[in-house]
């Protein structure tokens, strides 16, 4: 009768904002090494974590997607909604732990840094008091597009304000007049919304819209240059801050 | 008589939160390959940045040590603060054009993430239009320090705050108050005010205090357990947020 397998190690690995360069070094050995990989996408999607990651991934790697069971169908505030996204965590949170109860290793793919808005913390808060679990910090999304703008995003003792599209435009305006620096994200369908709380926080013609930052398509534009649609997915605003500099 | 030199670039790489392995890929290889590297320091100190890369730097590595001519000595409000901070800027930016302008690539190590509350972006301004400089963004300080603390900073619709705490305790309390996350970096000596401007707003007993983040002299501590003093430079204080989660 042999042992049972020591638990391997759950990875939440932060990808970075997309340039494979980007990746740290810990995530560029963990992912390269991977034999489990499991990432979330839409269905039907190639996911952008696997697409960012593809060239690294090994022959034979195991994949495992977790594809989101709901997406825009069910309104956030139907309960239907976090009834069958807590199910779906659930069934993926199992998968995951029975690999690392096997012996296994896995690595998640995280776009951007894991902790930041990302989906993998719902992994992380199902799992960290059942098997081992560990974050790889990441360079954020935002990194990336206010690096792409070529201007820094704060100076000095700026007040910098990271906002996401989907709360109400008040709340946007009031929180973006009272501070230096912005940063705007998950745009997609309320660009208009977001558009009106800049005009009325007097900070319209200061932000810039970054799309597909530190990838090959990307762009960088003044929002006030920039058409009425935007990339639904990669798209961030950002309003430099221009506090003191000697 | 030979050609004059291709002009040489400037680098402005981040070398992330202090862990080596944290370094992007990118990173990693500019400063190994390094033939000339810049830094910041105080006077008679190592520097930050060039501790954390001096493991990577090669024999021979040619380095320029750029020493602030004042910290503490005159308050920011003098006037002389700023010229004597501009003077030093400029004499610095001098040296690595001329080093650029002689074909040589200089790597100006820096902490954190080149754009986000650096003193790289005094050199950027000064050079951009000059000779080529390419920014590295990197893993921001305080991404290592709420991946520290094991619980994501933000879920959801979450708004992050970013606070100095050399701002007014006002101003700090205004902000945290309205805010969901909440990170302070800069606190050093106005530890007592950032500490009253949480208790104010009504989130001192959720703040976390991060020492050295993914260092190996890291800690982690709720703010409410730790003594009187703090590190002045790698202290970070992070509450998180408690958005919507599935």
């Amino acid at each position: 009768m042999s042992a049972a397998p020591e638990t391997g190690t759950i990875y939440g690995v932060g990808l970075g904002p997309g340039d494979l360069e980007l990746l740290s070094v810990k995530a560029d050995r963990l992912v390269r090494g991977a034999k489990h990989v499991a990432f979330f996408r839409k269905a039907g999607r190639e996911g952008q974590s696997r697409r960012i990651a593809a060239p690294l991934l090994g022959d034979g790697v195991i994949e495992f997607a977790m594809e989101y069971p709901v997406t825009t169908e069910i309104p956030l505030s139907d309960p239907r909604y976090n009834e069958i996204l807590s199910a779906f965590y659930a069934d993926c949170a199992a998968h995951l732990q029975a690999l690392a109860q096997g012996g296994e290793d896995v690595v998640v793919l995280c776009e951007g840094d894991p902790f930041f808005y990302g989906s993998f913390m719902h992994m992380y808060t199902r799992l960290k008091d059942v098997v081992p679990v560990e974050v790889v910090p990441a360079i954020t999304g935002m990194s990336g597009a206010w690096t792409a703008t070529g201007a820094p995003i704060t100076w000095g003792d700026d007040i910098l304000t990271v906002l996401m599209g989907t709360l109400p435009e008040a709340t946007l305006t009031e929180q973006m007049a009272s501070s230096d620096a912005i940063v705007v994200m998950k745009i997609g369908r309320n660009i208009d919304k977001v558009r009106n709380a800049l005009r009325a926080a007097g900070k319209f013609d200061a932000a810039w819209l970054i799309e597909y930052a530190t990838m090959p398509n990307q762009t960088v534009q003044k929002l006030s240059d920039a058409g009425d649609k935007v990339t639904p997915y990669f798209s961030i605003i950002v309003v430099h801050g221009q506090g003191r500099r000697p």
